[in-house]
């Protein structure tokens, strides 16, 4: 256990009361219920009479909830660097100092993405050898211990930035999944070495002498296959990727609706393409994922969560202060770029 | 319709005996079905006592078939550019010369595209702005009216090609799908003007001055829902993207299998599997495609293709034939280099 956890204190987690399609109801209700059951303490940040009357909905006698007040908030559509900038009261910059000054040891937040990144860098900075955030995760559950990274920040790559998402990805598959000496795969479109654009041709020696268990080349049909437990990419291929996969799924579940209307009583019918819609859809997966590579835990939670999966999302932020993950990330990316620069 | 064809002579395909997984007696038996259904001339290419042999099992009596020798044989595993190099006397290169001398007017061969590309490139040379064939049609057949180019020939592209691509899709529409004014999109991270790598951002200008019916960026979850009629992308992303959507139609159909098998009785279950599976699968939307941008219709069919596949992709050369494609598509790109050149 680390830091502020080891001294036996609760974990402080800092909620972005403003942001995601429901807030600030449905945040503010999953945070009250993440006080209630998670052993955490909730700081909840916003503009403050909004949130205290949202809590006043709630029955939050003894609660550990506390509130810190954010004077301003940024709007849908808001350029997020713009945003972020101009507006440095409002509640992501605010949520992200409390992780700054130590008073908070991590952030969830149902808002912009592109927002919680500008401010995370600004506040926290990134970590060793990262110049921007990575994305990544698993990809599908239909093959869920395959994480694909990154997924669509880094649009622009050097290849030393695949070994930084092969760090990130063995570090979720050890800390998340238990899998002790995950596998490591490079996206490309043949198996061979040699195969494929610049940067995939000079990525794969770099792999190779990165320390970990790298099995060479995948190809599309190895991410549903689940042939290695990290596929790394650039995030112009896995953001196109992933979204064409959360496409295919509402398509094909709309398809099996009209081929099995007369076959299966509506019910089960409909729970199967909610399954298979569900199980097809990257962004379903995990309640959050931590924006890997700044220096602090920011969490975002998918922007249409609403309170049970903001409890989820508090808890998985939990888990991720108690293993220690920003420390454990730390030293592997050290490692594996002390390993490709020998 | 367009020279051959138009003496009213019937319309001659070369067709590669010895390529695909099930060659010579499937391709044999397909070109056999052809000839009678058809109204074509089929001419067979391969070594002629084994080709004979073949025909010895099929009824060809008055059957307008004839027959090429080639004396030597492509073997899987061998590298395309090596293999039509030392073998020039193999069905591909046979085949390709045929249609090089005037004597066939197309080709069709299940055996390997690298291999056919190599030969087409060699003998036929490539069409005006286009430095090597270009690979795409229809991606799903859940939307049919929507196709991708580049699908995994031209990994490292330059803007102007994706032009080409465009143009290429353009001719498909029209001609194989009767769409008269296709809309053309970019395959990108957002559908903002600007978003996306180095290629996407100057491609983006280029497509907007060609002529065609561009309607913007889409993102991988269009693909699945139609949203343009040729949507255009490097051949390192169509790669990745084709192989992947294969692997997910295998994936989601033997989740679905176990998950219905309660359900539904074993017959209905295969057929709506093996349904989803072919809808799924880009593989199996065509016969066969044409290569594009080579100066000559060579026309390539799967190669797990077995005989009713082989004379329905010999019905699509025809069809190719009779459109006056290569013609058509030579027009369609000089016009569109010219705008984008202005």
């Amino acid at each position: 256990m680390q830091g502020s956890n080891s001294t036996g204190r609760k974990i402080r987690i800092a909620v972005d009361a403003m942001g995601g399609d429901h807030a600030p109801h449905e945040i503010v209700g999953g945070a009250v219920q993440a006080a209630k059951e998670l052993e955490v303490e909730i700081i909840l940040v916003g503009p403050e009479a909004e949130i205290k009357s949202e809590l006043g909905k709630f029955d939050v006698t003894d609660l550990p909830i506390r509130l810190v007040n954010a004077t301003e908030v940024i709007r849908d559509g808001e350029q997020p660097i713009i945003a972020v900038m101009s507006k440095p009261d409002s509640s992501i910059p605010v949520a992200t100092r409390l992780v700054q000054s130590g008073e908070a040891d991590a952030i969830v937040s149902a808002g912009s993405t592109g927002a919680c990144m500008v401010s995370a860098m600004k506040y926290l900075g990134t970590l060793p050898g990262i110049d921007r955030p990575m994305a990544g995760g698993p990809f599908l559950q239909l093959s869920p211990e395959t994480s694909v990274f990154d997924m669509g920040v880094n649009v622009y790559c050097q290849p030393s930035d695949l070994v930084n998402f092969a760090v990130a990805g063995c570090v979720f598959a050890r800390s998340f999944l238990g899998i002790e000496n995950p596998t490591v795969a490079l996206l490309n479109i043949g198996s061979e070495e040699g195969k494929g654009n610049q940067l995939a041709k000079e990525a794969f020696p770099l792999l190779q002498k990165s320390g970990m268990n790298f099995i060479g080349n995948v190809e599309g049909s190895d991410i549903p296959k689940g042939k290695a437990n990290v596929i790394v990419c650039d995030g112009f291929v896995g953001n196109i990727l992933l979204k064409f996969c959360e496409g295919l799924g509402e398509t094909v579940s709309h398809w099996l609706t009209k081929e099995l209307k007369e076959s299966l009583p509506q019910a089960e019918l409909e729970k199967v393409t909610t399954k298979l819609w569900r199980l097809m859809s990257p962004g379903a997966v995990l309640g959050g994922a931590p924006l890997w590579g700044v220096n602090g835990l920011v969490t975002i939670a998918h922007g249409s969560a609403r309170a049970p999966q903001i409890t989820y999302t508090i808890g998985e932020a939990k888990s991720c202060v108690e293993k220690g993950f920003i420390d454990l990330l730390k030293k592997e990316l050290e490692k594996a770029q002390a390993l490709i620069s020998a």
